[in-house]
């Protein structure tokens, strides 16, 4: 049973591989006469889209989306949504050294082992190219959300080991890191640099907030609105974790801490991180996400061959020495599809009351 | 659309409140033929079960596992099972005070929100006894995973700010904290029963290891095996995070740190934490989650009654100063779904080939 | 991956066996603050109870539930409804003679090919008893459905030969054999229970209306509201088959006498039942079902042995010879819950325009 | 919550329009390393296309299929396929006609009153285009059902008032009906013809036989085989209705004419249409669904303008005078994704015995 669905009242199907025909999305259950454009599309998607800077992969892909369902005269018609992409022609001649090696940090041998045959072309399946699909959904998931007042906003917190010092919002699509502090993403862009000239790589942590949602928003018991955020954020490649509020640091606080008291102003702090018993109190929402160091680096590495003999291995080519900034929009998207998803499951609920 | 399901081909649906006539969970999609007692899933039940150190609340409650279906002479059928936990009668008037009013920290005002109802007999359906249903279900799924050789194992890492030094699973059991490491669970048993001398809790950090995994397992894109646990982690009340492997360590690794490399011996280290691109790759499944420190504390607090006036409120009775040891059956009980699942939806991807 | 939910938004999990310890439902997905009282479910499965009349089996249950969470002060609280029957205590030896022989018509053959096991104490899942669960979960959907001025109306259209030739909706429950035509009914039990004396059954058509359905329920393209009723219907044990409106005579109609034309006041026919391209027209929704003759005889008939060896088997005790009367209740339930679900998700595509 | 996804573990999902970009289907869960071309998927494709004989649409559509992701070097990966047919630039002017008005047996009035929007180039997303899709996926399922050794076959059983007499079927593709009685099939075609010239068009019964399913595949009790098949083919735009084995006769029969007796050498008859209490019992499986007269005809009908307005109606061009040729590979289509979803379902529900 496969899992490349998300969603239940706003359902997303994402297809396609690095280096098939196309990659895209169907988006099922958009609501009609909703305005909706492939420019509205496209702005997000180039936010993800390579070239962006000298950290990220100059490999040039147009990523143009074409919408070639579910619009009509400029409105959604609430037909399933076809939103695809296709693939430049890639000279595939290029992956002939990974055809048959396991590339480190990459899934390439989990792939083989799952499946028992690959798409040895770029990453296939695997590769971050996907979640332009995710973009695009949510892209217009948050049409909708924003039309309601709700905001998203997600940015490099930290990377190459320099953190945001402050949070300045407006400065976040000002520099090439989305870090919400230019000092810090200064330094981090010449440390992040560095690395790359040592044929390395760097992750960081993205954190993410979303104001505006009301409270009472989320499914207990399992689909809790931090449960549906987590599986979200953990679908992403590149992210190895999460935390809502406090966190980790929760674990050392005492309850009386730890607990957000009330007054009839409203709660006097948000260590919950917006959340409460999966629901969401009405205060912002605030998550972080751990970002692996981009797999693919051109300094030799041991692997195995597919046949299981000993290899070293360095992936040639230019690729990103930090992803936190195009990670940025795939967080932002994919918490986007959480919420409509659980803003429409909510109103199912309630119906008929 | 509620949200009181998990898993797809394992599908379990917990009911139930603190108060009502019981706590429990349907199971469907369990294999026939496979020997299932009473006593087996008491077991692992008695393991969550209260009153089992000076730590943990001392309520009695007999938590006495009944199955009426499912199950014929001694083994399933393949139907649904029926296991149900019926409530000790309680004595409503204890409720009197937290009836009208919010504790923090507790689901009581977002539930209100929700619902526009709250059943206000203790926690109503946001208690941890709802998780009696996941222990149940779950030792169900251990039951055929232990049969293929898998093992799941949760401990306490951390408390009131002390951690295990050394990891001995042998003694997880001998321990009130169910801590990795004697030494430092006695330290943390003394400095938590001075927090509750004191009126007030604390929380953890409770680390989970699974063994036996075959490499393969897991369902891109959005149904990634870490994705899936995450969600399932997060489902429990008190767990504010996750982290896999390096986790978010990793976010200032190095790629060259991070990657595992492979020799024809395997992989030659596990920063992971057993899964690549959402797909296990053989080597130990590894993951943490904080726990915040329970709500509940016998000092006064602020905050609203329903009608939104201010108002202090202390939680009288007993209850756990440090939940840790009792989420740890939990964390086992959430994993083994999510495993089990996950096989059975391994195996119909492959039908067919 | 079993199959025994039902709905998306609306979700019912039917659990039990004929002679195991309780049949019963989970439903999942209820709005909260509607009145729901156990005498409200208790009134339809009194509908469906054995021992009602002459042509139904007298075996006494006394059927009872027990609504054991989800229900707070008798008011739903949004959370997950637990409807309980307890089995009377059965004498399990009447069952010595079906234990190891396939009773033609029964799914006792197929039960034990596909799961290897069988409950031999009856019908063990498959037992018409399990509907109760179905009928308790309608009883609380009809709620919603009828304060919403939307009414479900089955009955006996045929059965032993003779068809209704009148329709007195007011008749129905005041006949055994719940038929639209008090003439018929007579006619009706009259030959049955000859049949029941020749040790033979028999079984006949329900016909069943909905009215107060606005235009635009539906889901296309799968999800169509036809297809669903029909899906819903085919998982009711003793039902071969569905046709709406004109159903099979519409296959010898021409377009010209088949489409219902429209004029200023509405349609002008109703051939099509009601639904159009799977989208209710507003019209009566109108669709019939054959039911089998009851499968349990007591005359000889020929079958095997789960050894293989042939074997002549009649089926003791008293069983209904028409279990069309009780069958009714249950096409009404299956109805309601596909309604309401279509509603939930209706409502659930439209949010966030 | 829309409803354009089909299946669980082999889940495909329609989109497109008839005059939009593009009509296709996603398939999910399909078993890696399956040889799978765009001619085996043509080949079903073209025994849909129109213009295939004197009574289909002579439109032409060149309906070639473009399989985008999911296949890699000739084989299936276990990634989602994207298969897509591109529409034909069509004059959307040959559609003023429909564009506020609602032609009878269309789903005009519904689409638009179900969301207040509708795309008037041809019938949008209810149109019959939309089963290329369905024939697609349907083709991939075929391929691993066949290799199984299942077979599937549809064919015209009635049309005209004309029925089949005799069951011949290799003569099924040989004639524009595709009758499983040449002779008839003959005298069909001339009084369809004749209606045709009449400005009419006409309906029919459409027959499907499986063979080779093993005893044991059905999920009771909620997703029955014949329950999902019913669901299904109720989903076809044209099928009103679905009876297996004797089906709607069965309602007239006594247990003693009904009940399928065994013998050592297996059933010694098949009224139940090969599938007792949801699940197959070896036998052929047996169903037949009626299909209403296409809608469009050319001769004036009365309806309304969007407006509300009286209006008189002809649908100009050249359409399906008897659309049961067409059906039949979408009748089969769709049953082999009953089939082969429920084949891996049941795997997973035995995994882990």
């Amino acid at each position: 049973m496969a899992g490349n669905s998300f969603g239940q009242t706003f359902r997303v199907t994402t297809f396609g591989e690095s280096h098939g025909g196309a990659v895209g999305v169907v988006v099922d259950g958009m609501a009609p006469s909703v305005p909706i454009s492939e420019a509205l599309v496209q702005k997000q998607l180039d936010r993800r889209k390579p070239g962006q800077s000298s950290i990220t992969t100059p490999r040039k892909e147009p990523d143009r989306v074409h919408i070639l369902s579910g619009v009509f005269d400029g409105k959604t018609t609430g037909t399933p949504m076809l939103m695809i992409l296709y693939n430049a022609d890639a000279d595939p001649s290029a992956y002939d050294e990974i055809k048959d090696s396991f590339r480190p940090g990459h899934a390439d041998f989990t792939y083989l082992k799952k499946y028992g045959i690959r798409d040895w072309r770029g990453s296939g399946r695997a590769s971050g190219r996907e979640t332009a699909g995710r973009v695009a959904a949510g892209a217009v998931a948050r049409a909708v959300l924003e039309a309601q007042g709700i905001s998203i906003l997600a940015y490099t917190l930290r990377s190459a080991g320099i953190s945001c010092e402050t949070y300045q919002p407006d400065q976040i699509e000002r520099n090439p890191l989305r870090a919400c502090d230019p000092d810090a993403a200064r330094r981090m862009l010449a440390r992040i640099e560095e690395i790359g000239a040592g044929n390395d790589s760097v992750g960081g942590v993205v954190e993410c907030r979303v104001n505006g949602i009301f409270p009472g928003l989320g499914e207990p018991v399992f689909d809790k609105l931090d449960a549906e955020l987590a599986r979200g954020m953990l679908s992403i490649g590149a992210i190895k974790g999460i935390e809502f509020g406090k966190g980790f640091a929760a674990a050392d606080m005492l309850g009386s801490e730890h607990n957000d008291e009330m007054s009839d102003e409203g709660f006097l702090s948000n260590n919950a991180g917006g959340i409460i018993g999966g629901i969401s109190t009405g205060e912002e929402i605030l998550f972080r996400v751990p970002v692996k160091p981009t797999s693919s680096i051109a300094r030799p590495q041991q692997t195995i061959r597919t046949s299981g003999e000993p290899h070293q291995i360095r992936t040639e080519g230019r690729h990103d020495t930090c992803i936190c900034p195009r990670i940025v929009p795939v967080v932002e998207a994919m918490t986007a599809l959480v919420l409509l998803d659980h803003i429409k499951r909510h109103e199912a609920m309630h119906s008929g009351r």
